[in-house]
């Protein structure tokens, strides 16, 4: 991704709940990836994902029009919840890291439930097989 | 309301896309105003509103904490349209003025139809009676 | 540019000002195009540009992950404004055009100055040479 | 606040990203309620305050048009580091709560440099007299 003009700040940088957004962006292609892109891949299974929680380090800024890449994989499978971390870089540089938890929960009640299977076996076999580079969200 | 940092760019000004979100802000306190807020107090009777068309003419630029004001008044129903007259002040200086027009359609086939009589109704009573101090959005 | 999940409403589509937002990364791209990467490569020479007007009109609506482009030219060049011509497109359908008009200006009084003859010059002869094709926005 | 159109998805919640951002508005509205409105009242001490770590926890979702508030106050005051806990509240349902770490730099370097005393100390005053009312966020 570039960064936009509209996602920076006065300070010259990118502002720093954005980072969060450019986070969700690469958990998309990482969906996209996996083979079930969110949200209708999830959501014909009956399954939708609510985040549960976000961190984010922040070791140097992304300015404008930087060419920025982030790198996403799965770190934790819980029972019911799926813990992405995520390192975004400028060239060889790392910005900023963090990771996302989601918990799976029935969209209707909202309720937490166990993650299914079909998502299960899809993420731990594509932790196994595909390179970090394949995940990097590619706009 | 007040000019957030996120909404700031490298000039130290509100990014000019931000002004069509502050407008779409104060369309919200008009619908409320009126007795109809949106989008449930239109969906109820079937009736949902797309944009169409919008304007803005920046005269001034609003910087970051500065307290601006929105008014906000309907200045003509078509058949099936309605178009706003929006200005955006900082105390009584006019930054940035626009209008944005609005299409009825079905919600479902999203083809145009006629304004429903309800809030034709309702906007030329409002725009008679309302004094232009009411119209701004408060927060 | 994919449409990203923060960019769209409840309606499930795009949000109306972000369309602006599109717009502007498409400019930026146009003036690197141009040889002029905004905004270092027109600040050199002491210029500075402000946006003075914009109109959207939206025919159709982009939704979450869709791909979509915008095409950008500059329609009229004024003594000291600038008018770029718009139109975002998935796949062949135009969804939104638009125009934005700029004018140039000191970046220390923001009184309006001619347009340079550098950038003047410039802007001639890539709308006489460049494809349309090249002017769309990569990313 | 009330949640803006703009601010929510298409899950009818407001976007994760978005709580920082509200983070941010009521992070603005402490220094100000201690005195040294951002960042014109730190810069001319030559502070200047980098975002070093946020950490968010997603409990409910705000939706559309919810009234919200936000409530802050420092937790931690280290050598050159400011801690800020957040709580988001509607009504009286804790929505989303969270911190941000805030490292003191100079504003051209950008190494970290101790926390001046003036800031430290209003902090300290602020901290023990002011109700947390007075902490949130009005606009």
């Amino acid at each position: 991704m570039r960064v936009r003009w509209a996602e920076v700040d006065r300070q010259g940088i990118v502002f720093n709940a954005h980072y969060l957004m450019y986070f969700d962006v690469a958990i998309t292609e990482y969906y996209r990836a996996l083979g079930y892109p969110y949200p209708q891949g999830l959501a014909q299974h009956g399954t939708d994902l609510f985040v549960k929680k976000a961190e984010v380090e922040y070791q140097a800024s992304a300015g404008y029009d930087d060419e920025i890449e982030v790198c996403v994989r799965v770190a934790r499978l819980g029972r019911s919840s799926l813990e992405f971390q995520l390192e975004l870089y400028r060239a060889d540089q790392l910005l900023v890291g963090g990771k996302v938890v989601y918990v799976n929960a029935d969209p209707e009640t909202r309720k937490s439930a166990p993650l299914p299977e079909f998502l299960r076996g899809a993420i731990k076999r594509f932790e196994h097989t595909a390179p970090i580079e394949a995940l990097t969200s590619p706009a």
